[in-house]
Parts: C-alpha cells; structure tokens; sequence
C-alpha cells in the first residue's frame, strides 16, 4: 500500500529502515552466512564451503521487487533466497551448493530474520523511551509544586499538581519501558530446527550449532526450536502495544488540556506541522494525534498475535506467517508515538496563569494534598531504578 | 516496511496497485480537478481558473517519497500535495492559486481518496468473489452426490455428500458478499465540508458542488457531510473482515481434508508454490495458508475501524488517521485470500475413493440424509440471486 | 461473575431478562415443542406423542444452576434439558420418549435458542434507537440555528449550529440502525440440521418440518443448516458494535462539552445517579460513562466472532461454543449505550450563553455555512426514511 | 445473562466463586474496614470509631441483587455500599458515621476490590498451571522416545518424538505462567489516592495508611495512585490471554491427533461428557472444546484492556469502568481453559501403535534427530526453574 497512507505518519525514518528491505535481506543473509560458519566450525561442511557461502552472502542476490514477486509465488522469502545463494555458490563452487541452507528450514530463516531485526527496532524504541522518560522527569521537577484542577470523569474535582499528573505520566512510560525490555529479553532467539523442529541432518551437533549462530546473530539460544511455541512473539507484541498506549495516555492529557477553553498546556510548534490550509489560526496537537492514531490501531495487532497463538502440530499453518508484518507494524507505531511525544513532551508549553484561572473558578478550594511528595517519590524511584 | 514482509505473500498485484502510491495521488488529483470544476460550473471560480487547476493537476506534482516525507512532517498528505499544486498554478495564472482546494479541508481530500481508491478496489473483491462462487457451484454441481463422512467437533459424525459441504461454502461467500455490496454501496460517498463540515465559503452552493463532484468521481453524495460520523467506513471494514473470513472457512476444511491421514482433497499444485526445499515430497497447501493467515489478520483490523469511530467533535483527533491504512489492509488481506482459494477450488484435487474408505471405517453406515436435495436447493438460491 | 462487577451497570434489566435463565430455558423448550409438533403434523410421530412432548415442556425441568452445572459437564446444555425431558415424558409415555429431540442434534437447540434470544433482544434494541433517534430529532429541531463553536482536532475551528452537530449524532443512530435491522433478519434463522447438518432421519421431510419450526417460532428458514456458516451470527455482531459505537460517538461529545470549561451542555442530573460522595459540587457525566464504555469493550467482542468464523467441518469445535455469550454481551452493552443516551438526549441541558461566549472567543467570526440547511436535509432524509 | 450461556461452560466454580458475589462484597467490606483501622492507628480517627467500622462491615449490608440494582442507578457499586455501612455505624455511633470511607473514592474501593480478588484468583491460576506443568512434565518423560510423524502445514513432514512435542506445549505453558507471574505482581497494588489521587484529607498520612492497609489486604504499596496508569492491569489482562492461548496450543494438536483418520491420541472418557445423543458412538474432545473456545474469546479482551488505556487526566470516564468484568472474564476463561486440558494431559490415551502407522505410512524414513535430546533438555530447563 501507498507509503502516503501508511509508514511515513506513523512512524519514524530509522524504525522504517529496521523493517526495510536492506534490513532484512541482510538479516537473512546473515543467517545463512552464520549457519555456513557453524556448520564449517562442527565439522558439518568444509571450511571453503563456508566461505563461498559467505562470499555469496556478501551482497544481496536480488532486487527487493524481484525477491517479494518470487515470495509471493512460493509463499515464502526463503525459498527465492536460498535458491539465488545456491545459485551463485554453484557457478563458483558447484561441489558446495548443497552446503546452504542445510539442516535449516524457510521458517529458521524467517524466524530469525523477524528476531534480528526486532533487536535492532527494539533499541530503537528503548532509546526512544528513555528519551521520552527524561522529558518528562524534567517537566516533573519543574512543575512538582504547579497548581492545577485535578479533573475526574471529565469533571472539575479537586486541586493537584501538574507534576504529579506528569509523574503519572512518566510512571506509566516507565513501567511500559521495563515490561518490554523483559518481553524482549524473552523472545530474542534464534530459531533453527530443520523441517520438523528435530536438528535432523545435523549430526547431533545441532544444538553446538545454535549456539554459535545465536552468539553471531545476537539472539540468545533457545531451549528447543520454537516454531509453534509463539508466545515470545506474543508476549512482544503485547508489550509493543502497552508501550505505545501508556504514551497515548499522555497525548489524550495533552490535547484535552490544550483545548481552546482550558488552555493550559500546547505542544510546541514546529515549522509546517500542525497547521490548517483553511484556518491560518489553528495549532493542531499533530504530536498527540500521532501517539492517538498509535493507540487504536495497537490494540487490535496485539490481539492478532494472541490469535495466533493456538498453531497446529510442529509449524503451524498460517498463524506464523501472520505474525511478521504484524509485528513490524507493531515497532513501528510504537516508534512512531514515542518520538511524537518525546517532541511534544520536550517542548511542551505550560500556561501557569491558565491553570491557576482554572482551578480558581471550579472553586474547589486550593489544597493539593500530598501531591508534590507523591511526585518527588516517583522520582526518586525512577532516579532509582536507573543504572548508575 | 519491507513488502518482503507484508503485501506481496498478502494480497495481489492488481489489489496492491489499487491502494498503491500512483493510484492515491491519482485519486488526490482528481478531487482537486473535480473540486475546480464543479467551483466553476457553479460560478464561483471562473472557468480558467478551472482549466488552469485541471492542467496543474495533470501529472503528479512530486514523487511519491517526496510527498510521503513532507506528509510524515505535516500530518496529512493534503497539505504539501495542496502547496505544491499551488505552487504550479501560481507559475501560470498567479491570480488563480487562491482557487486551488477552494472550500475544502484537507480531509475532505483525504476521505474521498480514500473512497475512491475504495471502488476500485471493490470492483476487484466482488469480481473475485464471484469467480470464486463460480467455481464452487461447479465443484457443488459435480460432487451433489458423492458421499464422504461429516465430521462434527472435529470426530467422525454421519455421512454427508461432498456437494453439502461445497454448498455451505458457496453459501457462506455469497453471503459475505451480498453484505459487502450493501456496505460498499453506502460508505462510498465523496467528503466535502470544509473546515468544519459547514461548507462555508462555497456561497450556498456546496451541496449543489458535492453533487458535482461525486457524478464526476463515482462516488455518492452525502447528505451532510461525515468527517466524524464514521459507521460506514467501520461497516466497510467488518464486511470486508467476515469476507476474508467467509473465504477462511473454505481454507480451514481443505486444510483438514488434505492431511496425509485424511487425503480426501488437495490444493492443486503450482509449479514453484508450496514446496520445501528441505522436503521434496511435501505438497504444502499455500493458498489455505494464505487465507488462514489473512483471517486471524483481518478480525483485529475490523475491531480497530470499531474502536475509532466515536470520534470527537466536527472532525477528530487520531480517529480518521488511523482509518486508511486499516480500510487498504483489510482490501488487501480479502483479495489476498480471495484469489488464493478461487486458485484452489478451480483446481481442487478431490479423492472420491479416499471420501469412500474414510466413510467406510467410520462405520456410521450411508444415510446421506436430505444432502443433495439440499445442496441442489443452495445452488437453486444463488441461481437466482444473480441477475439475468 | 458478580452482578456487581457487570451486568448491571452496562446494560438493562429488560436486556438482561431476553438473555437470563429463564428465557433461556423458555426458548430450548419452545424449540423442543415446536420440534415435536412439527414432527407430528409431517406424521413422522403420533399427535400423542407431540402433545406429550409439549406436556414435559410446560414448565422448566430443573433449576436453571442445576443445569448450569449439568450443561459444564456435558459441554452443552441440550443433553442435560433434553434428557430431563425425555425422563419426564417416560414417565407418562414410556412409548413417546424417543420421539424428544427426534432428528435433531445438540447445536439445533443452542443456535435456535440463541436466535429466539436474539430476535426478543432486538426488538428491545430497535425500540430504543428508534427512542433515541426521535430525541435526536427533536434536539436538532430546537438547536437547528443555534451557533457554537465547531471544534476539530479537539481545537477551535470554525462557527457551526448545535442542530448540525446533533444531525450528525442523528444520522450516525439512524445508520447504524438500519445496519442493525438487515443484519437481524438475515441472520434470524432456524436451525435444524441434525448430527451432520443433512436432515438424516426425518423421511425426507426435514424441509418442510423446519418450515414449521420456523413459522412458530418467529425466525426465518434456513437455506441449508448454518451449523459451521456463522457469517449470519457475526454480521450481527458487528452491527450491535458498530451501534453501541455510533451512540458512544454522542456520549464523547457530550463529555466534552460538559467539561466545566466548555460548559455548552450537560447530561440531566438524575437524583442518586452520578454524584461523588467525595465532592458533592460533582455532576458526573455518568450517562456517557455508561456509553463510552460499552464502546471500549464492544469491538473486541465484534472481533471475537470474526475469529470465530473459519470453523471446522459441519459443526466445529470450540468456535460456535465460543458465540453465545458473546452476542448476547453485545446486546447487553449496545442496549445498556442505548438507554444510557436516550435518557441523556432527552433531559439534555443546553446552554447557548456557554456556545456564544466560546464562539465568541474563538474570534473565528458567525459564518455558520450551510449549517441550518444541512441540518434541516437531515432531517427530512430521516423524515422520508419514516414508515407512514 | 444466563449462566447457561456462560459461566459454567468455560470456567470451573472456584474461579467463579473467586469473582463472584460473596468475594466482591467481603472484599469491599476488607477494604473499608482496613481504611478504617490505618486511620485509626494514624491517628485520624479514634480506635473507637474503627471498631465500629468494622462492626458495621462484619456482614453484607445487603442483598447482592439489590447492590447491583442500585449499583447500576450509582454508576458505581461504592456509593450505594458506603452508604449502606454509613447507615449501620450510624445507627450505634452516629458520631462516627463521617468516619467511614474517609480520604477514599469510588474508584479505590473499586481497584482494590478487583485487585483483592484477581490475588485469589491468581493463586487458582499459578496452582492449575502448576498441574498442568506437573502433568506434561510426566507425559514427555513418558513418551520422550517414542517415535512418530512430524507434521509442518498440516502435511506430514519428518520423524519426531511425541516428547519433543509435548515438550514444547510443557514449555509454552512454563513460559506463560513465569510472564503472569511477574505480570501479577506488578498489577497487584492497593489503591488509595482520594477524589483526586492526591491523598488529600489525610493529614499527610496518606502513604502510611496506605502501606498498613497494603499489608492487610496482602497487596502491595502503589508508588503514586494508579487511577489513570493502568498498564498493570492490561499487563495482567495480556497475560491471562497469553496462558489461555498457550493452553490451547495444546488442545489444538490433542484435537488433530484425535482425529479418526489419525487416531494417534484421545482426551480421558468422562462418563456423561463428550457423548452426543444422535450418535453413541461419538467422543467429543470436549475438554478441547472448553480450551480452544477460551482461546477464541480471550484476545478480544486482552485487546480491549489496551483500548482503555489511554484514560483522561487523574480518573477517567469509562476505560477503567470498562476494565473490571474483562479481567474477570479473562481470569475464569483462562482457568476453564487450565482445568479443561490438566484433565486431558493427565488421562490422555496415546497410541503408540497409531503413530508408528501413520509414521511408517507417510514415508519418511525413522530419524527423529535430536528429539529425544532436546526433550530432555526441555524437562532438565524445567526442573532447574522449580523451586526447591
């Protein structure tokens, strides 16, 4: 589809690249490259083997475009792919052709190819949040004491800080942060079983073999091929959508309290965003729009890969191979709302004046009960929680 | 994200270009002309400016990453496509930039691209399903008779003829389909309201210049404008999601019918589809998997269009956004799995003698019931329904 | 679970009556009565031994927690109720008690009850949007040239009339209405197929046995039995979503405009009903609360059922299960919106002091386009669509 | 709704029980007397008013119906009961009657009832997966060498072991216990904040009373109020889907194996369940049934406790309202589902005989790699993660 209804507004240009074409071709290439060396370092395949495998790893064996036309007739990336290297072994080495891709099956390499590239984009949104995690430290030590009509249902209730609405806030990204760093952890393996999840053909080295691709690739190993075990992938998707809704939770705040009547917060203006062809005068919340157009769609791709989950015998019939854009789609919301509202976040304008005014005529009188120590705890237990 | 990933294993070419960059611009342009035009016939722009806008609008005025890029900043893919058509009709006619976009909102482009992208597509899902349907009346006409064992939670039941089987199927996609027609038929209306939905500055006559615009693109006229009433996108959405899954239906039994164990039908095979490199002998049904796959993608997707439409106000915030990278999944997914299992049921392989011995072993004795006569009634019905 | 936790405060105690205990056991044994007549008057059994059958189904055959817990260990309900009925009728006609239940398999008697529920539900559903939509009416009738302040991104934008904004709440209802209708009669079908869906056992008169069926209670006649073709059953849900969410759409709005800084209107206090034992200055939008979370839990549920859909064979296993509480919570909830927002509409508190101040400061000037007229159109389209 | 179309048939009484009435209202009672006492032993109250306190909350203060049915005018469930224990103390101690439910809100009451329950309801949880644990862990130390076909894409592929199968089902349930473990002892957290979440009215006692009634009730401390950040409970809610859908992993391949073509395993006769009355000769995998029915409806609701997340400013209008019955549903479907298959692994019948045949049948020669070495490698990663 378009690029013009998708990627581009809900994402970010490095969370793209992760899931681009070259990202993952080469993934898979440094799959099969990595098997190749494994295989050579068991004594599986000559050492020359391996490394005319690396050589025609080195590049990739096609266009993109190609590549997908010929996925789409074969029903996997893997199998256009592996016959490409193959080839380009054979005209060099023809005695080593059989050397590829062997002990693996389409769905080590997909598997691990999604894995490879979900670390990458998992950085990515770490750094993302951590980043949203010091705007909003910053934005609680300084509004720790501002006075504000705390709202309930909607509805004017009783006074409380801003910092302690936006320790809130930073709680909530942070316990999003900490949920997805463990999925992540969990689910980062690499995936090698053969046809049927047996490391048949691998002369009972496969296990050693795992292993050290998992060392090459970055994954960890995994206790047993994994192939219709999916609750890692699950368990990550769930994780993606928590983060990418705790985000919203302060982009819903933020265009509430930036409505024309309230007026206590905006998000910073940038330079041709946000604005109105027909109404010169309008300041769109576009960050918070991002994180909320995030938020819906989320949902309903964490659920997918809950779906899923239920996939027959040892590889499942299509609930695997739903899971990939699934994911993708996943890291790249995330990314998306992350980045809008650490923007929104860092630039945030506060109206002081516009909440004192406020809160004075709900006549709910002024105090702020334990506001301003509930907001220096929290930040005392994310100052906590920080490495050193 | 990489299309090795998502659309190609999906969805099909023509359904991919039907949502793909040149057709949304295409579509964009076409409202901008539509726009000029109708402004014109309806005195409020004079006629040149309206052929001025028409050439400016004759090629699209960047590349679609360019537009990607600079929506991605603005927040909607309107505002620079608008500056740049501007920009055009400012070299030529000066006097007659003001006219571009006329009394539109960036929006009001972005729902009837959207729509109108939409009825191509639609044209594509309903020609699909009636090859589909084609197919299984002839597959329900040859095997009315032929006997095989039913099979009820998922255990050997009573006998039943084939030919009821195929009827449920037949049934379950016209069905899927007459809904789908219903809903296209009402969502597929031109947007055109302004900033606000009031059709201001259009001197009274914006409904006569909706009607106008809506004749020249295809589309009905609305009567008011829904830039936050969104059931008939939402109602677009789940017929589409219960046709990927009416479609499923069909996936799910074939899969089950083609175990080893079972062989009493196959997909038919495709040079170069549903192999493994691994496993020469394997014969893997790749369309089921397609339709299976696209089934547990599509329910989420029909939730997501579900949890935006109570959208704020005149026109929403991060509701609508979310809308039309759903609404193309759900397009893509549907027709993805359509042209999969019109492929399969057109070739399917059926094993008579296997359905015979199944039967036989069941010990559930020959009593095929009312099965024909009440297959003959489910290809009596559908004759009917279709028009002459 | 507890009524606390649920019923209650979601729905209605008339919806919650179409779907209790009792309608239920009414239902399973209006099916096994309408079964038994059927049977007699198709002269499959004596005239005796229906009126016996009918005797036994006079009245419950056991508390509804008894057979609760029979129907756990069963898997379904029908075999605890049927043979409770057959018990009952051996006891008088020893003769006659194979005739209960005669050609007819455990699903006949879920779906049939199911729908029986089904149709009493959407009466009740009809009933209300229609009160709701008249509400509407008259609310636009009264506020048709009201202007306010059109808001759009949650920002200021552009003059409207309150009649324009509440035209579209109006048409929202009436579409999702009419959605709502055509899904109920398509979907309100009898089921009778037997073990395998083929009418075994009924001497070839299984059609003309279900017509009867059908005829006394109230739904249609199925083309072919629908025991694994559930497109019908997730129609309807989706269309009880998509009108809890069209009703949630009025109750965002009203919040918003309730909020104490906006102040344009307000939901009609309801004595013990939305205050805060905490803050008795409180006047909770609870109506909307009620509205706005049904629209939060309905379209999981309309998803629910689309997973549902590719279900095995001639009766699944696990999927039909799946369906029943699922409906019957979504007519719970659109029921429990419904009510919640006709009551809200019809006491609706406007203040247009509150619009004009907030129109006023928007400096956005009084051009309310064709608002009254777009409005009036709205009316008179739902005024056409009126039967006589 | 009818407890005949859900509680019974997907969930087992103890969890019902853990959710039901009597839980519900002990809890909420637990909770006002144990803010009782914290306030009286911080001095905010005399010793004297707790007492009676606590007398007045010895016993219900009402008929569940009669809460509900005013729970329901309320909107909220605390209103009416505090009202209710008011009136009691109010009777003995009318000077202590303004003591009752001091410095607490609605929605305290409200997430400590449910997370005081979801405590109780873990524990049934983490003892049933524990069984199951215990029970798979016996079968692949059983069958850890037998031989039988592997099956990828519903095609027989290559030779495994039924232990490296149930291997992965033991892991797949050990990996979705350990997640809802650290995910419950996140969610599990007392609530006390006040009107606002500001602890207000408690004399800046407010974190002290809340550790001591933290202790009291078995919860843990809230850093802040958790009002509005409710990834703890959608963290929960994904997980108690993630246990279900790796539950029904299981009973997706239990259900294939059972097949009568394939023959190769069958859950536990139970006498009275599974049968059919139309055909004796019929065993229904209903155990199964139970857990792929669960797995069917759980997706939905994880997705729609991550729809309400985003919940406006200090307490939200309708997401956390919407949370409380989808938590409980979560946790009964996901114990119906653990119930459903311990029974089926504990008593499954294998035959051996049958997947030799199949095995030899599919021709595929007899190398099961290393299956009996990674199942064992599974069992042995297993034991090491027991306790002591």
């Amino acid at each position: 589809m378009s690029s013009l209804i998708r990627d581009w507004a809900a994402s970010t240009p490095e969370m793209l690249a992760a899931f681009g074409d070259e990202a993952l071709i080469a993934a898979a290439l440094a799959f099969e490259m990595a098997l190749a060396r494994a295989l050579a370092a068991e004594g599986l395949i000559p050492q020359a083997a391996a490394e005319a495998i690396a050589d025609a790893c080195a590049s990739p064996p096609a266009e993109a475009a190609t590549l997908a036309r010929e996925a789409a007739h074969a029903g996997t990336f893997a199998i256009p792919l592996v016959r490409r290297i193959r080839a380009r072994v054979a005209q060099s080495h023809p005695e080593f052709a059989d050397a590829v891709h062997w002990g693996a099956t389409s769905q080590d390499v997909a598997d691990t190819t999604l894995m490879v590239m979900s670390r990458e984009a998992g950085e990515l949104v770490d750094a993302g949040l951590r980043r949203l995690g010091r705007a909003l430290a910053d934005l609680t030590h300084r509004h720790v004491a501002t006075p504000m009509l705390g709202r309930t249902l909607l509805q004017g209730a009783m006074p409380i800080t801003f910092g302690l609405k936006t320790a809130g806030w930073m709680l909530g990204v942070e316990e999003a942060r900490a949920r997805f760093a463990r999925e992540r952890d969990d689910a980062l393996q690499l995936q090698l079983g053969g046809a049927a999840g047996t490391m048949a053909g691998l002369a009972g080295r496969g296990t050693a073999i795992a292993k050290r691709m998992a060392a090459t690739l970055g994954l960890a190993p995994a206790i047993t091929p994994w192939h219709s075990r999916r609750d890692g992938v699950a368990g990550l998707g769930c994780a993606l959508a928590l983060v990418t809704c705790a985000v919203a939770k302060i982009a819903r705040d933020v265009s509430l309290l930036s409505q024309g009547e309230v007026g206590e917060a905006r998000e910073p203006r940038v330079e041709g965003r946000g604005g109105s062809s027909a109404m010169p005068h309008k300041h769109n919340p576009t960050g918070c729009q991002v994180a909320l157009s995030a938020a819906i769609r989320a949902p309903g791709l964490a659920g997918t890969l809950l779906v899923a989950l239920p996939q027959e015998h040892e590889r499942g019939l299509g609930g695997w191979q739903a899971e990939g854009p699934v994911i993708a789609e996943l890291f790249e919301l995330a990314h998306g709302a992350i980045a809008a509202m650490a923007a929104v976040i860092e630039g945030l304008e506060v109206f002081e004046a516009a909440m004192m005014r406020n809160l004075a005529a709900a006549q709910v009188g002024s105090d702020t009960g334990e506001s301003e120590a509930l907001a220096r705890r929290a930040l005392a237990a994310i100052a906590a929680a920080e490495p050193a």
